[in-house]
C-alpha cells in the first residue's frame, strides 16, 4: 500500500509500505477514506522534532476490512472514525472519560494513518462506528472529529464553557475554531475569539464568536477583562502552545474560573507563583477524543454542526508533499487527504 | 496597643503600634484572642523575601470590640474568627466561591494581626461569629479554621477527595496534616501521608491517613504507583510548594485526576509539556478560607474534628521572637501566640 513516509524534516513521500495485518484479536484493519495533516506534523516537518523515514499522520476516518476474533462492536464494511489516541475504553482511566490516558494508550501517529490502510488495536474501544455510510460531503466533517473538533470540543468541556459563562478563546488556528463551535454548542453566553487574520476572524464568527479581539499578550489580557468588567473570562481556552499564548490564557481567566489547554511546545515554562496566585482550575492534555466521538459523529450525521469547513485545502494522498508545503507556508489552515 | 514587627530579616521585635480605629463603615476593630505564626512568615524572618518594619501575622480568632455603621452581621461581643483573605463575600468572583480572588481582596497580613486588636475591612464578608462564647480548649481549632485548616481542606476540596477516591499528600507541614483531615471528613476511602518524620506520621494517622510513605521525588511517585494498580492517586494534595514537592504531585496523580496545590515558591518552574502529557485537572491558590469558615466553625463547635492539636508550641504575644526561633529551627511545627 502507499502511505506518507518523512524521511528528513521536510522530506515527504508517498512510499510504498507493508499492508497491515491483523496482529492481535482485538485489532482492525480499516482501509482509509481521508486523512490529513495536523499542525502538530509540521514540527518534524520544521526539524523541531527529529525526522527519520518515520511514517505520519494520526487522524482517519475509513471503512472497516477486516477485524480480528475479539472485535465485537463493528463489522467489515463498517464506516468509522477513530480517535488519534489508541484506548480499550475499558480501564478505570476510560471509564473515567480520560481514554488518552488509557493503560493500554498508544500514539496513532506511531501507525500513521497517512497512508491507504492501517491496523487500528484495541478497535472497539478506539474506533466509532457512523450510523450507515455517509454521503461524501459529510467526510470532511466526520475526519474533523478524529482530532481536531475533539480536541477543540474538549478544550471548550475543560474550560467548562456553557449557558451563563463567557469563553475566550486564544488562537485562530484549526482547534481554536473548533474549540469556538464547540463552546457555542455548549451554549456559551459570549465567545471572545483571539484573532488578527481576517479570514479567520469570518470564521471564527461563522461557528459563533460574538467578539474578536486583535491584541496579544498583556494587552490581549487587557482587553479581556475590559470586556468582562474587570474580571476576566469565566472559560479560557488555550489553542496555541507557545509561552506568551499560555500565560495570555492564565491571565484571561477570571479567579475561580477553567483554562482548557490541548497542546504546548517544548519551551512553555509556567511560574508557578502566577499560576497560583492566578487562582484557576486548569485541565489541558492530549484530548480524551474516544468519550467525545458517538456524540459528536450523531451531531455530524444530523447536520447541526459543520467542522469540515476547517479544511480549506483539498489533496490526493499521492500529492502530501504539497499539502506539507501549503500549511508550512500557511497557504492553508488545514489539509485533507483523499485516498 | 503591642504588636510584632520585623525589623530586619530575623529580627522580630513587639513594639508598640498605634490602636486601630474604624475607617471604612464596613471595617470592625478586633480584639485579638489568639494568633499564629504561619510558615510563610519564615520567608521574611529568613530572609527570603524582603523585611523592613513590617508588621506580620495572617491568622486570627477574637472578639469584636467596635463596628463600621454598614457592619450587620456582627456585633461587639461576638466571638469572630477571620480568613486570611479580606473580602467583601458579595462581588461575582465570591460568590463563585473565590473571596480570596474578591474584587477587593487584601492579604491580612498587610493589616499584621500577630497583635493585640486589629481593623478588619469588609468585616461582614471576611469574619463569620461563632455560635457563643468559645470554651478555652476549641480557641487553638478555631484559630487553625482561619488559615491551616481552611487551606489544607480547600486543597482536598481542589483535589476531589471524596468517597471512592484514593487521596496522596505531598507534604506533613500544618497543612498537610489539615488536608488528611480534610480528605478524611470529605469520606476519601484511602489517604497516603508521604513524610518521613515519625512524629508527623503519627499526627498523620490521628489524622486519618491510612498509609505512609517516606520515599520522595520520583522514588515517592513510584511508590504511590505501585499502591494504586499503577495508575497513580484520584486526588493528590500539593502542601510543600517547593520545584521537587510540586513534580512529584504531578507525576503521582492519575490521568484525568484532581491536583490541588495551596502554596509555590518563587523558583517553581513547571515544564509545560509535563503537566500536558500528565492530563490532569489542577486548581491551586490562596485558599478561599471565608468559603468555608461557616462550615469549619459549626465542625469544630460540634468537636467532630479537633485541628487545634497542629499547634505543637503556645507562647504569649511577648515571646514572639522565640516562637519564630522555634519554627525556624524546626523547634515546633506551629506556634500559638496567646493574647
Amino acid at each position: 500500500m502507499r502511505g506518507v513516509v518523512m524521511r528528513t524534516p521536510g522530506d515527504v513521500r508517498v512510499e510504498e509500505r507493508d499492508n497491515p495485518k491483523i496482529v492481535e484479536p482485538t485489532d482492525a484493519i480499516i482501509r482509509l477514506t481521508a486523512t490529513c495533516i495536523c499542525g502538530s506534523d509540521l514540527w518534524p516537518y520544521r526539524g523541531v522534532e527529529p525526522a527519520d523515514h518515520q511514517v505520519m499522520g494520526h487522524e482517519y476516518v475509513g471503512v472497516v476490512e477486516e477485524i480480528g476474533e475479539q472485535v465485537t462492536t463493528l463489522k467489515p464494511g463498517d464506516f468509522v472514525v477513530g480517535s488519534f489516541v489508541i484506548s480499550d475504553n475499558t480501564c478505570e482511566i476510560c471509564q473515567a472519560g480520560f481514554q488518552s490516558k488509557c493503560v493500554h494508550a498508544e500514539f496513532v501517529a506511531q501507525i500513521g494513518t497517512q497512508a491507504e490502510k492501517a491496523r487500528i488495536p484495541h478497535a472497539d474501544g478506539t474506533l466509532v462506528a457512523t450510523p450507515g455510510q455517509p454521503d461524501d460531503d459529510l467526510i470532511p466533517a466526520l475526519l474533523a472529529a478524529s482530532d481536531v473538533l475533539g480536541t477543540g470540543w474538549f478544550a471548550a468541556d475543560a474550560a467548562q464553557a456553557g449557558p451563563g459563562k463567557t469563553v475566550a478563546v486564544v488562537g485562530d488556528g484549526a482547534v481554536g475554531l473548533m474549540a469556538i463551535l464547540a463552546a457555542r454548542q455548549l451554549g456559551a453566553d459570549r465567545i471572545i475569539a483571539m484573532s488578527r487574520h481576517p479570514e479567520r476572524q469570518q470564521l471564527a464568527r461563522y461557528y459563533g464568536a460574538t467578539d474578536i479581539i486583535e491584541e496579544r499578550g498583556d494587552e490581549g489580557v487587557a482587553k479581556i477583562k475590559e470586556l468582562t468588567g474587570g474580571l476576566g473570562a469565566h472559560s479560557v481556552i488555550e489553542a496555541v502552545g507557545t509561552q506568551e499564548s499560555f500565560m495570555q490564557a492564565v491571565g484571561a481567566t477570571r479567579g475561580g474560573g477553567h483554562l482548557g489547554y490541548v497542546g504546548v511546545n517544548h519551551e512553555v515554562k509556567i511560574p508557578g507563583i502566577e499560576l497560583f496566585f492566578a487562582g484557576i482550575h486548569t485541565l489541558g492534555g492530549p484530548a480524551p477524543v474516544r468519550r467525545y466521538l458517538p456524540d459528536l459523529i450523531q451531531r455530524i450525521w444530523n447536520r447541526e454542526i459543520d467542522p469540515g469547513k476547517v479544511f480549506d485545502l483539498t489533496l490526493p494522498l499521492d500529492q502530501a508533499a504539497e499539502g506539507y508545503r501549503a500549511m508550512h507556508e500557511r497557504r492553508a489552515t488545514k489539509v485533507l487527504l483523499s485516498i
